[in-house]
């Protein structure tokens, strides 16, 4: 989802392919042998793997359109920061209230609330992350946005008590084509997410 | 260790302060409040945190000293790709082998040396990861190789059999005052670890 915004945000055309991650293509295996993992980018032949590194390289090659990172070394570590603050504690705990039960789903739940502040602490009053800008923070946390029904229906969670000003950032984000083409609906993401939980409760 | 290399690379003077982690100080608590983990640097009054940002933002304000990454974006991507892999499953996977036992543990020691062998196959007969020149993947792992004779000693690996291109590199590295200066003894990393799961295994 994040390429996908990234190259949408640039206007640049690309060929999607995609992966059957049950039954991964040779194309996969040899352009990503060392995660064997999606997203991979694959630019003038040579592949760029891991979600963030791909949106940098494309921020870098094609510079002059739309920039997603700022230029000043200060703004850009602090772009990653939170990009990396989403890898790290987002996604995991997001899992967690996702997956778990009982007191290990509590503490998720109260740990991503806490992460969720902290996000709305950086946000402030700014329209995105980047700024008046939407940036590479942006591009990198929006696509949590479409775990939100799913989250709030395995972990009773109200978002928009919870996290006003992100909801808020989010709708601002999904008025933007580049977004709300590249996220898929929220219910199907439920559905998605369901599915693969029973298929994890059932091994 | 990361963030003292770029800063010898580079040249730059710095003022360093020792933390205690179990009783961490205002100052950290204030610069680095999300992970209140070190390292930070703090630069013109402004903290920059984890390791990996803070080498790419020192690069990055001193670009004319000694470029740590390279300058064209497949080669920066390529770069940041291998340092993400040594934070992803290098280090994770030598803390199972320190810390873990019996079928855990023999499982990382194979898991550690399919690392070193992806490590060994990107670096090639090159003499540093960033090919003539010390860069950003060689400073992300050089560090690791202070945890060798703990590895050697907990997890019975023969790093000179099992990775003799690595070790070869690492010796290389070791060479350059920047590093050599920077990175613990090996027996005086293997006593911090074996004090640290004992402190562990008595929690």
């Amino acid at each position: 989802m994040r390429v996908r915004i990234a190259l949408a945000e640039k206007g640049i055309d690309y060929e999607s392919r995609a992966e059957d991650l049950s039954n991964k293509s040779s194309l996969l295996l040899k352009m990503n042998p060392v995660h064997k993992q999606i997203p991979v980018l694959i630019h003038k032949g040579r592949p760029v793997c891991e979600s963030l590194i791909i949106v940098q390289y494309i921020d870098e090659v094609w510079r002059d359109r739309s920039p997603l990172l700022p230029s000043h070394p200060y703004d850009r570590a602090n772009a990653s920061f939170w990009a990396d603050f989403v890898d790290k504690k987002i996604y995991p705990t997001g899992k967690l209230v996702w997956g778990a039960t009982g007191e290990v789903q509590e503490a998720a739940k109260k740990g991503l609330i806490g992460c969720f502040q902290l996000l709305e602490g950086e946000l402030g009053d700014k329209p995105y992350f980047g700024g008046e800008k939407f940036g590479f923070t942006d591009v990198s946390l929006i696509p949590f946005y479409s775990w939100f029904y799913a989250l709030e229906t395995c972990g009773n969670l109200s978002s928009i008590t919870e996290c006003p000003k992100l909801v808020a950032w989010a709708k601002r984000c999904m008025e933007r084509e580049s977004v709300s083409k590249s996220l898929p609906d929220q219910c199907k993401m439920y559905c998605f997410l369901m599915e693969l939980k029973k298929k994890c409760e059932g091994k």
